[in-house]
């Protein structure tokens, strides 16, 4: 068990049991609404359902997926709260991935002006990647994450045990911003990674617990990404864009599988610009793709890809913004990269099949 | 000119002028956008629009009222926000009464979670009462502002100039968050108050000074109304049900007709429960009446009443949350009352005709 306390809350990594059903009841909340998608209502709530009878929850669930992290969900789950009887006194449970816990905390901050939530994220990449950093927010006019605030909640549960009900794609897709957290901020950590090759048989507790240790010393510095907390966005800038391209296209890659290439071609942009090693980026260009392999990016869809970082919310200006890294575990906010620089890395990433 | 400095902003009272502007400039902002209703476009934005037109400012219009306070005007104003390339470094200036000041506030709160915004309230009531405080948000489910969050402006700009264009009734209806303001914190500027019988001739921006520093004072003890902020519903536990009421009639009230009304049975309440004198209650109601009249409240109405009551965001747990005043100028915060007692007090307001 561990347990990472922050100024405001704690994270606390182990299997919930009752310790954490003992604090919920010391809280005293004027009741509970427990929020899944159809996906962790069959798959993760039996696990938790028998614990949380005595507090009485009003469920909630919605339909999975990034396509229903819109407005008209979060009315589905605002009406249901007020059926419910919900006030600012009361506490919702958000049990799903990173859509759930974005789109419920977003729905718990703005009911009533805000009420508690606590997130229990079910997969590798929500309890990397969302358990920190009170990020919340639904997708709007196409753009990711563009209606949504700051908040936290009053406690984060990640449980591993949840990692039984992931596909093996989805843990490694997770695994990715495992990687990208020692790349930019622990350089011991990111050798220690290059051992594994294999994502069987891993003690995800323990990873979980040291890559949120990373993310939570760079959110705390920066809770509200004006500067240094960018660094988390290494990969990202390109990752997402390739990510929203696939979305479109009949294979869509997972948000992993798009940071991947993402980071590859951000390593590239890294030697350009930074002066990271030309075997540095080997070897980070080596591993992703031993985890990772190599997706197809067609060569016509580079200004559509660049269009796309121009939208992205990160991009004041039309310039776009760019975490690079001069060597494996450190980081450069507010980089710029030209048109052409960033068609290049495309290209290099091309050209690695 | 008079300028409140808060933690974190300040509020001017004083005419809009160049210095307002250089300050403006100062910020550096990447955008300005100007969110007006109709009436404010036609009748106040003229004051402002050549001071602004260096900042090239991007204007998004609305429909005026209360009806228009809703998710889907909030998604006009969050599109029109995308389509002019907004990002989080642009300020919005929200030009209007306590609809664009929330509404307005919400959508910069939420828009790529979290861009800045100047509050520009032109009535009476927005200046008093929403100039400070951080609450934000949108009426949704038939309940008002059931959905948003605090969060605080940049800037306050509130310029009596704007109270040319409002009637003497809407003047009127701002004036009850004043004597609100006396009545439950200065017992001294309540005695001064009720020598203003006639509200022609006032130094508004005087009096806007003084109110506004009260609702500060306490708001800064409790910004997220957990405890001594719910002062301020003196008066609105029970106006707020008859707001709503005749809101769906043929002759709705403006908010403080509504309050002043709520406040005469709230000062009963007060008499029944804390020992507010005989005789206060009577100089209280005596002066409602002369500023405000009375209104007819139909017999047949207190259950209506009781149950909006119980719907409102403040009651936990169905009983029914008041703030009270033992004495004018000393206000008891989670006071509750049985239906009787409410019953009670509507029937004293009824005999005052």
């Amino acid at each position: 068990m561990s347990v990472l306390q922050l100024d405001r809350y704690d994270i606390d990594i182990s299997p919930i049991g009752s310790a954490h059903l003992r604090w919920l009841a010391a809280q005293n909340f004027a009741g509970i609404a427990v929020l899944t998608d159809n996906n962790t209502a069959q798959y993760c709530l039996p696990l938790l359902q028998e614990q949380l009878a005595p507090f009485h929850p009003h469920y909630i669930t919605v339909s999975a997926g990034e396509k229903h992290k819109t407005l008209e969900t979060c009315q589905h789950i605002w009406a249901q709260l007020f059926e419910a009887g919900a006030g600012r006194n009361w506490c919702m449970l958000n049990l799903g991935g990173g859509v759930i816990g974005d789109m419920g905390g977003f729905c718990a901050g703005t009911f009533k002006r805000g009420m508690d939530f606590i997130q229990i994220p079910t997969t590798l990449l929500s309890q990397v990647d969302a358990s920190v950093g009170g990020k919340l927010g639904i997708d709007f006019y196409g753009v990711k994450n563009s209606i949504g605030l700051f908040r936290d909640p009053r406690a984060v549960w990640a449980d591993a045990r949840f990692f039984e009900t992931l596909s093996a794609r989805e843990l490694r897709s997770g695994f990715a911003e495992i990687i990208k957290h020692a790349l930019i901020a622990d350089a011991a950590q990111w050798q220690e990674l290059q051992q594994i090759t294999d994502l069987e048989n891993i003690d995800w507790s323990e990873w979980v617990a040291r890559s949120v240790a990373i993310k939570q010393q760079i959110v705390q510095e920066d809770p509200h990404e004006k500067g240094i907390r960018k660094a988390l966005n290494f990969g990202h800038t390109i990752g997402h864009a390739i990510e929203s391209y696939f979305l479109e296209t009949a294979s869509p890659l997972l948000h992993g599988e798009a940071i991947a290439a993402g980071m590859i071609c951000e390593a590239w942009l890294s030697a350009q610009q930074l002066g990271l090693s030309q075997q540095e980026l080997t070897t980070i260009t080596d591993y992703f793709l031993t985890i990772y392999g190599h997706q197809t990016i067609p060569e016509d869809i580079d200004d559509l890809l660049l269009s796309i970082m121009r939208q992205d919310k990160k991009n004041e200006d039309a310039r776009i913004n760019f975490s690079l890294i001069p060597t494996a575990g450190k980081v450069a906010v507010n980089q710029t990269a030209t048109a052409e620089e960033i068609v290049g890395s495309l290209s290099y990433y091309r050209k690695l099949r």
